[in-house]
Parts: C-alpha cells; structure tokens; sequence
C-alpha cells in the first residue's frame, strides 16, 4: 500500500504492537515516536535588541499609567495587597514596573506537563517544542460530509485522531464544540473523552471555577494521583484570553485563581488584532499585547509564586477592506518572531499558533499554515497551539487539514533534527569508490541507509505527471480525506485500568446528577 | 474590482504611467515598486562552525585525492598551468587545497548586474536578494489549456509575465523550452525576446560557446554599451551545472570560459541528489556539492580573477522507493541552510531555488514551495531562481504557479521589511485614548495608516465562508487562473530605442542567416 500510513502485516503487528503498548500508542500507524522536536539553534531576532526594550518599556507605560480592567473582585484584591493601585468603584488597576518585573522572577522558565502516560508528559519551555491539535471550533468539516456544526461524534472523532498521531503532543481544548451537549454538563462529558480516548495532556477551559475544578478532577482521576501530587505534577492547562484591549475578565480571572493556586498550567494569550483590538502598527499592537500578558502572568505570580505560566501571542492583522482577521501574513509572522523575543527577554516558555484564513484545503491554506510555522519556529514557540485542523480563522476544524497539519509537522520535526556530520556520513569512501560519472543509488552506503534516509511524507505525491495522471490526477486534499479515514478506522483507545475508568464516570454522573456548571459565565 | 490586479482609473492610471515609464514597469498593476528584499537579520546557521569546517575539509579532500573530470582540453591546460594535477591522457583533475582556497580571495563578494534599465540592475552578495523566473520546463501548462510542450508563444508569454512583475527581479533562463525553434537558433529568438519584452538581467545558456557569445552581444547592443563597458558591468549570467558526480562537461567550462573571460556572471550550481548522483547521506552529499562547487568557482578565477561568480547549491533527496526526485522536503531545507552556511565562509554570493515536486496548484505545490522559500531565505540566499513557476521538479512551468509564487514571494519581502519601532508606532496615545474595552478600527491613529498598513495577497481568500460558497467556493488555483490572464492582458511592452531594436533584429538575422549554433553540444 502506498498510504503513507501502512497496515501492519501480523508478524509486523505484533513487534509494533508491543512497542505501541509500551508508549500507549495507536499502532499501525507509519509514523515515528513521540517525541518533542526542539529548536536546536538560535530563533530569529527580527527586532534589535533596543527596539525590543522599546516595546516592553511601552508596554510596562501601558500598565502603569493607562491600567487594565481586572474585572473581578477577588483579583482586584489580590492586585490591591500586592500593592496595584485599584481605582475606587472601577474594574481599572494600574501596575507599576516594579511590581510586574518583581512578579515575574518567581516564573519557572522550564517545566513538564503530566499526562496519565508518562510517556506522554511534555515538557514546556526551553528549546522544547510542543503541538497541540486545534482547539475551539464551532464547526467541523471534511471532503465527503461538508460543513457543519460541532457535535459529540465529530467531537470524539476528532480526539481520536489527537490520540492516534505522535506529532501532536497534547490536546488544546475541544477540537469543536459539541452543541449537541447542554452547556451545563458538555465539559463533563468533553472531560472524560480527553481523559479517556487519550493518554495525552488536556486543556480545561476557564469559563467559570466549576468548570476549572471539575477538569483539575477528573485529570488527578485519570492519572491515579493524590492532590498534592497533582500540585507537584501540572497536568491540565487553561487559555486564558484578555478581551482586547486592556481587559481580563470574570471567567478568566477565575480561572487563573482556580489553575495557578493548584499549580496547574496558565497560558495567557491576548487576541490583539492589529486594526481592531490593537493599534494597526505592529510595534503599537505589540506592546498593548506584551502589557495585556504580563498583567495576567504577574498575577499567575501573586495567586501562587512560581505556577507555571506561559507567554502566549496571538497578534494578527485584519483585512482593511472587511475587517476579517488574516493569518499567516507577513505581519503574522513578524509578530511570532517578536512575541518570542519578548517571551525570552522574560525567560518564559512562548505559546504561538498553526493558523490560517482558508476556506477550503487549497494552497492559501498550505501557504498560509507553513507561514504561520516558519513565523513559530523561527519565533522560538514551545507550545504551538492550532497545531492540528485549523481552517476559516478558527472557525473550522477540518479533518482533512489534521492529516495536512500533521505532515507539516512532522516535516517541521524533520527539519529540526540535527544533520549528523562524521566520517560515516560525509561518506568520503562512497565517493571515492562511486568517482566522477558513477551513480550512488546501488552502493553499500546508500543501501544500507536508504529506508530511513528521507522523511517519507504523507500527502506529498511525487509521481511522474503521466503515472499521477492515469491515477486520476488527485490533490492533496483528496489524498487527506482518505487518509484520516484510516487513521480513524485503526484508532484504538489507549489503556486504561477499568478502576480508573469507574472512577471517572461516576465522577461525571455525580455531577451532571447535580446539574454541572452554571451557564450564565 | 477584488481581483488583486487592479485595472486604475484614468486619473489614477495617469499618475502611475508617469511612474511606471521612468522605472519602465508596466502599469495597471497594484504592486509594489522593483526594490530587492533584504536579509536584514542573521541568517540561521544549522550546523556548527565545526562541523562546517568538516565539510569544507571533506570536499577539499575530495578535490586533492579523488578528483574531478574536467571535460575539455583548453580548461585542462589553464588548470595544469596553474599548478592542477591533471592525469595523462585521462580528464582527472586533482586540485590542491591551497591552490582552491587561493584562487578564491579574488571572487568578488557582492557586485552589481546591469540590466539595459538601469532601475532593474541587480546585486549580488551581502544581504540582498534577488528572485529569477523559472527556468528550463520542457512543458507549459494553464488551468484552461492543459500540460504541453513548450513552444515560442507560450515563451513569450512567460517572459511577458516576469517583466509584469516587479518581485520577479530577472529572468533566469529559459522558462519553457521552445521546441517549435530549431535548436541551432533557438538561442537566438530566445535572447532577442529576452532583450526586447522585458528590460531585466537575463540568463544565457552554456551550451557550446557562440551561444554565450551570441548572449553577450545581443545584451551589449540591448544596453547599448561597448565592450569595454559591458566588462566592467556584468550584464548576463550563466548557470555552470556540474554532472554530479565530479564531472564538468565541455559546454559549461566553455561557458565559464567565455563568461567569465568577459567577467560575465557564473552561477556554479551542482546538482547533488542525495541517493542518486551523490551520497545518500546530506553530509556526504553537501561534501560533494562543495567540492563540485569550489572547483568550477576556483575554475572562474583562474580564467579571469576577479570574476563575478555565485555559489549554487541544489542539494536535495530522491524517493527512495521511485528515485523520484524530491523537493521542498525537510532535507532539502537544511541543504539550503547548510548551502548558505558555506557560501558565507567563502564570502561568496549563494544561489538556491523555490521548488517543489507537484502535479498540480494543490496544498503541496504550496507547502513545498513555502518550505522552500523557508530554507532559501533562513539559509541567506542572494539569488533565489526558479523563484516563480515551478512545478513537477521542474518538468513544467505553470502560468497559475506563477502567480501563487509571486504572491509567496511578496509575502516573502513583505516579512524582511524591518518592523520600525518608535513613538509613532508604539502608539501609546491612540492606546490610552482607546482604552480598555474600545476599539481602534474607526481612530485617527488608524484611519490615517490602514491603506497601506498590511499586505494585500493576490490570492487569499478572506471572506467567511458563507460569503465564499455563494461566489461558488473558489479555490486559489481558480483565482490564480484569472490573474495571470489579467496581467498578460496589460502587458506593454518596456520601452526600446527603435534603433537598438534595428540593431538586435540586425544582428540575429545575420547569425539566423548564418545558421545559428552548431546543435551537437
């Protein structure tokens, strides 16, 4: 077969099978371990180092002298202890420069997310690299089925196909939303598929404190752990968006209350359009995105010195002429860079995102997508978020574009591997045995490394035209939709002690027996 | 109109000719002005300084032990003359590491190629940047008429196209094969296009010396110069592939013979398949690369220091399962970072490509293309060729791809475009009048900057999708189709001294007349 991802034969099967079970792992999968890729050598500086103080002396201006709304009381008293001055009778707390750089020293520069599977755990930070599958979508689509709204069997589908490629490292939060669940119990049921059909580290949304515990739950159920384990080991993390500009409202300061005195994993993330919620200068959007982050991560630091917090930016520009939000441009990938600039300066890990504006997985949403990575990896991002099924500007997670994401992906892992330069591979003798005019293709070097030379890719067709053609002539995208079929029809859940698994549900059916969450966040 | 390609008003269309003629680019389109992108910041160096010095070793080695065929006497003789060990009666050449490494101090690090506008002149070296067209499909193809061989109209057209846009800074060659000429005069139909459609450095081949010949003189009497000042100011460039392995045939060094005697512009470019014409591993065959590299570029020198002279690098995989050749892969990205890291050691120009290995405008001619453009531009390319228009590893040159690189390649420029940082753009006053919860969208700071704040694509799609469907769902393929149809349509021809124009016609009459070149290279 030439699927790209390959059906075991039963001898094959069984040696993949027992590797797979070790690591947890979907087997018949062709594809490599999991494993975090990492940005070996230096990320780009897109702006001097000046510049980059320029922006970061903006932003701590913008918080002191312009303010930031916290809009919740507990916040703003917590804000006021550390000594924020809080506008009486307002939601405005101004910062100092002193208090927010004081703040920030207790950050841990490097950390590890817990998942049930060890072998799952990922680390934050550094020159560690890790994806997460697309997350908060209203809708689904794929080649056969078309465009529709979220619902719990594309959701579960969609986890699955998290669970089943290592190149996705962890889930960021529902793939799509499943409006088919009533809001008060959908994180409930959501919870327990990311606990359940996969090992891998999950996202818990901040809408509300209950919400926040009932995943902090049901992750410590999942992994078999006590409370104070689960303080010492982060398993679950939370997005926290400001509402640009210059907002951080009820929910999300909530949960940064409920995630950071756990110890659990914050990622603060302004959505700060440059042209809408931000200036239309890059510098100017910038800055209102690096005061937005550090007033939620120094409060991270006065809920629990030393909860582990992650630098997120979002920064995009919008269509002048309709006001949509564009992805993966020019200036979305200048932001990436300076974003990760701005996350080092701070010695904070750097969340950045696969993104773009496509409608349908043609080459806007390929060129786009690799935009968005070349502007992430040259960035220095360690949690690329929307790694995985992005499309429309968020608006969809397609299937098909999954199967796209995670060949980028794995090419971008590729890229990052070190080229070994030694006696064996400058293959001197090879080139003297082969000389000029020979070919290397039959020689003992070549045959005995060829099978796993060159990363084999899944999607790339590399037939000549008359073969391609005779085929049918098919694209990519073609070639995606059969493939997570595949992928879907060999997924298999990942282990898990059935005492574990009683536990969760009757976790889950106590409290949707209680009703689940209010719905007015 | 929402097409990209704006047809102006007469006012507006007024002003622009006014612009257009003094830098001799054709009008009507909404582009930006012939400038060259520049690396403003530090190229990505993948391998360390050591494990450079190791292949720079290994090819030096290759050079003074294994050899290299150089496959003509006259060269032989300038080789032996200058202290090479050239092997009786054999084309083995073996070329000490001094004699290499002194040859190259008298390569020039940067220089300046003369275009017959001067607006259109290109340099080389330091940080700048310079995208040729495609070069050498043997096929055409468009959405309409299908893959065919090439042929004179659709070379015109083609030429037409990268003089329509100004990111296409030269032609690099022929961009389809015109089989419809005889080939004894094919060259010179070529050159006379190239000399009279467009107003751009162009590419001459080497394939047997009166064709060189023939170029150089069509582009003397093009810009309308002597001979003593066409030396002084190279006008036209010859790509110099080895044979890989270790081979160089008789029409390039008579190529490297005539051009650079007349310090015309040599571009040595192996062409270093990893699994086939050179080690399977990258090191072993970026160790070839550079041998090959070093000895056509020492090769130069020797035949005029001084001589402008490009290092190329082509290195790329084959499927190991086809032999096909690959492009746009992870290992093709490092060769390129790699490549560049080389050519800086040596303080030379560097040369790479925007390639990828698709059938057709799908989500990988997009993916490989931009993973491309990623190794190029992170590698520190000078000179990007095939920079718009390839497709199916260079079999066919497509009228749509064209457009899709253009768009690449102007997102491309648009990202090295130095973000400024200052008082104006930090914003903090539109910031502070905007304040937490408002919008920027309808402020002076933004009303006064949002025309030209952002990149416009040619082809991205950004309306929603409900919007989208109702157009009929168009993909960038589609959109790419009626582009190029547009911008050939307001094609004008770059002004001409009908004297010079007489001059030309003249001249390839009288070489027609003659019989052109002899067709047994």
């Amino acid at each position: 077969m030439d699927t790209g991802i390959l059906t075991d034969g039963p001898e094959r099967s069984h040696r993949r099978t027992g590797r797979s079970r070790r690591a947890g792992q979907s087997r018949g999968l062709e594809q490599k371990p999991f494993r975090q890729p990492r940005m070996t050598y230096r990320p780009i500086e897109i702006i001097s180092a000046d510049a980059l103080e320029d922006i970061h002396n903006a932003s701590l201006t913008i918080l002191e002298e312009i303010g930031i709304d916290f809009m919740h009381e507990e916040a703003k008293a917590v804000l006021k202890r550390a000594g924020a001055d809080v506008e009486p009778g307002s939601d405005r707390v101004r910062i100092d420069r002193g208090l927010i750089m004081q703040a920030l020293t207790t950050c841990p520069p490097e950390f590890t997310m817990h998942a049930r599977n060890p072998a799952h755990n990922v680390r934050f930070g550094g020159d560690w690299i890790a994806f997460a599958q697309m997350a908060s979508a209203p809708n689904c689509s794929d080649m056969d089925g078309g465009r529709r709204p979220g619902n719990q069997q594309d959701f579960r589908s969609l986890v699955k196909l998290a669970q089943s490629f290592n190149i996705i490292h962890l889930t960021g939060g529902y793939p799509v939303e499943p409006v088919d669940l009533h809001a008060s119990i959908r994180h409930l049921e959501c919870l327990r598929d990311f606990a359940t059909l996969t090992d891998k580290v999950f996202h818990v949304y901040s809408l509300g404190k209950e919400r926040n515990r009932d995943g902090i739950e049901i992750a410590r159920i999942a992994r078999g752990v006590t409370d104070e384990q689960l303080e010492r080991q982060p398993s679950v993390l939370s997005i926290i968006n400001s509402s640009s500009p210059l907002r951080l409202d009820t929910p999300m300061l909530q949960g940064i209350i409920e995630m950071s005195s756990r110890n659990q994993v914050i990622v603060v993330t302004p959505f700060t359009l440059a042209g809408a919620m931000a200036p239309v200068t890059l510098a100017g959007a910038l800055a209102q995105q690096n005061a937005e982050a550090l007033a939620g991560i120094a409060f991270t630091q006065l809920v629990r010195p030393g909860a582990p917090v992650v630098y997120g930016g979002f920064t995009s520009n919008v269509d002048m002429k309709s006001g949509a939000p564009a992805f993966g441009t020019p200036e979305y990938m200048k932001a990436a860079n300076v974003g990760g600039q701005l996350a080092r300066r701070y010695n904070l890990p750097y969340r950045t995102s696969n993104t773009c504006a496509a409608n349908t997985l043609d080459a806007q949403a390929a060129y786009e997508s690799v935009f968005s990575l070349w502007g992430a990896i040259m960035g220095g991002g360690n949690l690329i978020k929307h790694a995985a099924g992005w499309m429309e500007g968020g608006l969809t997670v397609s299937y098909e574009k999954i199967i796209l994401d995670v060949d980028l992906l794995q090419m971008v892992a590729e890229y990052l591997e070190p080229i070994v330069v030694d006696t064996d591979t400058l293959a001197l003798d090879a080139i003297r045995d082969v000389g000029p005019g020979g070919h290397f293709f039959g020689t003992p070097h070549t045959q005995a490394r060829y099978r796993d030379a060159f990363y084999a890719p899944l999607l790339s067709d590399w037939r000549n035209y008359e073969t391609w053609s005779e085929a049918g002539g098919p694209t990519a995208y073609e070639k995606a939709h059969r493939l997570w079929q595949e992928a879907l029809a060999q997924y298999e859940p990942p282990p898990l002690d059935p005492a574990i698994a009683e536990e969760i549900d009757a976790f889950v059916a106590r409290r949707i027996a209680e009703g689940g969450a209010p719905t007015d966040f």
